[in-house]
């Protein structure tokens, strides 16, 4: 695009088109939309972002993005310090809190390993995982990462880690997603969810 | 959603899924990448939007989104003062001044008129327009708002009010859009197609 009215316009949609699936004509659109909203809302977006990006803090312990130096989970005393949980981001920590059946602790690994887009285990909080393992008071380590091949790569990469280590390690079950059609499941779930079967219970 | 482990994040999540088509999940993503960019970006972008939406200016003869008290356009004294062509907003000015075949003036309406969505002809710059034409040196109206019920009403509507002066009123050509397949053209505007035929021209 070109031919812009306004080199102030021009501005503001160029920066926003540096954000992720936002293209030019999108990024046109929500800058007009932001000139017909009131100005306060736009000076209170742009203040939450700069502020977000400027004060933001990480749990020292897990990781998550927090506004204390210890996450709200890490420092709840109900719950269940004994079990951690790994996960890749924050989205993650959230989609697990909603279901309200996990009382453990988490531990956040800010991604998973993937060669292609040069993140390797150096890049993510692993060592600081096996360290908080490795300085005690942790019985299960519950790997939920994405069934992905790099989130199978970095589960592996972490039980190595954790081999000598004396805890238990577990992953997430894999099958049939609730209300999935079994015949347009792809086989590799499919196949996964026939070998894990369980007892059938009432 | 809910749960979010830090106000810092919900704020600006907030923020931005105030923006159309932007949800709260989309939000979180995108708020999120920004904590992977560098600080001094978000800084930019904040800054743009703030300074756009304080500092922008309409120009005080066509109305379109401008850095001067005259845009560029209508300074542009190799321009055809005596066209004057109605859009309804700032991106068919810039898709018009994209195709290179027009070397008139603008008339930036800020809408069409549309009672279900509150707007009449008060809230546009329809009398700015009629002001424009009758102060003379205008000699040729182009009304090019979409071809829609609200596009239409409007182009009746300004139909009206200037029938009195003497301006040359027209309206861009309707017809099948080049490269569409003639049996998924919609009876419309095949009827118009057909309606508005003219001579063959090699």
């Amino acid at each position: 695009m070109q031919n812009f009215p306004s080199v102030l316009l021009q501005r503001a949609v160029q920066e926003m088109s540096r954000l992720p699936g936002i293209g030019e004509r999108s990024a046109l659109r929500l800058v007009l939309h932001m000139l017909r909203m009131d100005a306060a809302r736009i000076d209170a977006l742009a203040e939450s972002l700069t502020q977000l990006v400027h004060d933001v803090h990480y749990c020292s312990k897990c990781h998550n993005i927090s506004d204390t130096e210890v996450c709200s989970i890490c420092s709840d005393r109900r719950r269940d310090a004994s079990t951690v949980c790994v996960v890749e981001n924050v989205q993650d920590v959230m989609a697990i809190e909603h279901t309200q059946q996990y009382n453990g602790l988490y531990h956040v690994l800010g991604g998973v390993i993937s060669p292609m887009d040069g993140i390797g285990p150096s890049n993510l909080q692993i060592q600081s995982l096996v360290d908080r393992v490795q300085a005690g008071g942790v019985d299960e380590v519950i790997l939920a990462l994405s069934p992905t091949m790099e989130g199978d790569t970095t589960n592996y990469y972490i039980y190595r880690k954790l081999q000598s280590a004396q805890v238990r390690i577990t992953v997430i079950a894999r099958g049939v997603a609730q209300n999935d059609e079994l015949q347009y499941t792809d086989e590799v779930t499919l196949g996964r969810a026939l070998a894990g079967r369980i007892p059938f219970n009432v």
